[in-house]
């Protein structure tokens, strides 16, 4: 770490009145931003960032993703939800190594850094490999092992859950948060769930489950438990500690009112929703109504990217389609829920705003590509034309991760040839079968 | 133009059997693909690229845009319809001058080298601007100068528009070819609509029109007319000659039968059809009737973009979103929308596919990124996680239109400022006054 100022540049601060400011300095100091525009003299930074002709703003957090799935990243496309889980996915997770998370993870996080994401939300298993890498890459996360509530499951159950949690928690410099991780209301059983809730309680701890993510989940809890999936968690209890509900696409206006009642971020996956025929969060409904919505990607194998710039312009497009009202869900608004929601749902509420004493997780942005021209509106450019590559420079807790387009923290020559490698071997496939795969 | 190989790619051909080729070479002679692999030992290229962790593939044709507005981008952001239309982009086109429209073509032109596009169906005013940027930047392009039938129109109406039409037809050694280009059936009289039609059939020439955008225009045909948008342009006889149809939104099963008895094809412009919450082109119904039917960016005022991998994207989502289905336009049917189905609208039927004897109009991309790792499933690598930016190199009709990254025929740098600065002008705009618009 370092103190950093970047000099001349235009900034999509995201506080609350959605102020742009052009052609000013940003002086980041330790983990923080020092001043904006008005820096101290005697401010003597040990980097400079030339931010002419470019956009500073706040970094991306991906509220739900299972992040080493990058080994399945084109490997079931174009099918049938159940044959997409049966034939592929299951299949593919069934072989898993500590191996195949770790070198997924790298991959994940090479990829997250390149396209802005400089925080995710994690479940999955063999998570103190995601850890390590988290650490490694000053990447910030909120990670769960992910529990069935299964006699025997990867981790030892809940309570190798909980012990993961217990030694991550706050590792990384405080970069890293914890939670628990149960499944989904379909997957785990309800005393199960309970006693995940108990735990999570007595911890003062948070949640990260799957929730309301189809039409059949919805029938199967009214006529197994009588309640919806929303109701039934919060009558198990999850909902007395922070949770982030990933999915929340079948919910009804009873589900909404619940949710804003409790401390549950809704988190919406746009481009897997859209892929794999989900439906559509109702996202206007649950602002209205005050709930803390954000965006995450799902994991590559339901997507097959962790572009959250993608996921932020999705969302804006997936509504207006589905509202037939295009003044829906504006830009600001959009970019809110890909930054600063998710920060506030993950544990980093002091992330998402360009503003004096806030952390120093930022984006500088090049934009001297041609969809950059006219700026007249840098919301809509960043939002509607720009591409995640435009992104130069990445600054998480006052640190560069990626500086001029090249990554800092990562090996990425290596753990691209070592994750491929390890995924095609996973899979059973060399490169000469996935040649003909298609043909 | 000159002889070149591009040697150990991999090739996504788009042939008829969707074959993908590994690490091979691609020998290019003149206009036109010499030979896939089986390279003649006396073939002596005068550049080589090295394939190797590059993608090789068609090009993408834009099937209906109006370039020149990338004047406007950003200017009308997240509003209703018809402000949209009456306080936006009205003001801006009405104090319209040639040298905006060739410098926002010029714009146009970077901005779709640089993302892979190598051909457009343009539909605007000035049309002798585009044919000169067309010339020299190296596209390739179809082009219509937009009538309405009005007493006082730019450019004189529909005999300007023919006189236009014949200065360009075949020009830039056939990379340009012309067609006539009526507003649409809302706002074009019947009978000036049938004039039309007669002169394209007189001068053995297409149509490229806009049909059957929104619920309110097939209302009021009803109406006016007691037929549809459809069936009125089959009964005035525009669509006795190839015609290009953008949007084609709201049809009927009878609007199909006719699109699919004539050599129509319907444009759906995703982006542009979600930002503005228009609908869904029913793209699957119309493939099982063979109607032929590509993908537009349409203009940026309505997008902000003109990128066709990122259109070839929503179209796949939005269908799969629309349906419920995952499993319908699976990657390779979309690639042909956004490349050979365009391509045979736009009249450039040699190109759309990578093989031997046809147009040597490729795009090369750099897979060196960590979201093309693995590469199971190329089409999916592309499809759903690539940037348009990771295409390296463009090629078309054998010409390197950009090298590396870099663009060969057009002076970027100046594009880029005389652009913006036009588009300021133009809309009484200043850099500052711009700061304020959002603030």
């Amino acid at each position: 770490m370092s103190d950093i100022l970047i000099q001349n540049a235009d900034v999509i601060t995201l506080d609350e009145n959605g102020t742009v400011l052009r052609a000013v300095d940003v002086a980041i100091s330790g983990e923080h931003i020092l001043a904006l525009d008005d820096i101290p003299e005697d401010f003597a930074p040990d980097e400079v960032i030339d931010g002419t002709d470019h956009v500073v703003m706040p970094g991306f957090f991906n509220a739900h993703t299972h992040s080493p799935m990058t080994f399945v990243r084109g490997w079931a496309e174009d099918l049938p939800l159940d044959r997409w889980f049966n034939e592929r996915i299951w299949v593919a997770e069934s072989a898993l190594t500590v191996e195949d998370v770790r070198w997924g993870a790298y991959l994940a996080a090479a990829e997250m850094i390149r396209s802005g994401t400089i925080a995710f939300a994690d479940h999955y298993f063999f998570m103190d490999e995601v850890g390590a890498v988290v650490q490694e890459s000053g990447l910030r996360a909120n990670l769960a092992w992910c529990v069935f509530g299964l006699d025997s499951e990867i981790g030892e159950g809940l309570q190798g859950s909980i012990d993961f949690l217990q030694r991550w928690q706050n590792a990384a410099n405080g970069r890293i948060k914890t939670v628990l991780g149960p499944h989904a209301p379909y997957t785990c059983p309800p005393d199960f769930l309970a006693r995940v809730a108990d735990r999570a309680r007595d911890l003062g701890v948070g949640l990260h489950i799957h929730l309301a993510e189809s039409h059949e989940q919805m029938e199967s809890s009214l006529s197994g438990h009588g309640v919806t999936p929303v109701r039934l968690l919060e009558e198990l209890g999850l909902f007395s500690q922070p949770t982030i509900a990933a999915h929340c696409i079948h919910v009804t206006d009873e589900d909404l009112d619940i949710l804003s009642e409790n401390q549950v971020t809704a988190v919406q996956c746009p481009n897997c929703h859209m892929k794999l025929g989900m439906g559509v969060t109702p996202v206007p409904k649950m602002l209205e109504r005050g709930i803390n919505v954000a965006l995450g990607t799902d994991g590559v194998a339901s997507n097959d990217a962790l572009d959250m710039l993608s996921e932020a312009r999705l969302a804006s497009l997936m509504q207006k389609n589905h509202t037939g009202d295009p003044t829906v869900l504006p830009g600001d608004t959009v970019l809110r829920l890909a930054t600063q929601n998710g920060a506030r749902a993950m544990g980093f509420p002091d992330s998402g705003v360009v503003a004096p004493g806030r952390a120093a997780d930022l984006l500088v942005i090049d934009t001297r590509r041609p969809w950059w021209r006219p700026r007249h509106d840098l919301v809509a450019n960043l939002l509607y034309a720009a591409k995640a590559t435009d992104i130069s420079d990445v600054i998480v807790a006052g640190r560069l991760l990626m500086r001029s387009g090249e990554l800092t923290t990562l090996d990425e020559e290596r753990i691209l040839i070592e994750a491929e490698k390890r995924a095609l071997h996973m899979l059973g496939q060399d490169l000469q079968t996935v040649r003909e795969y298609r043909t």
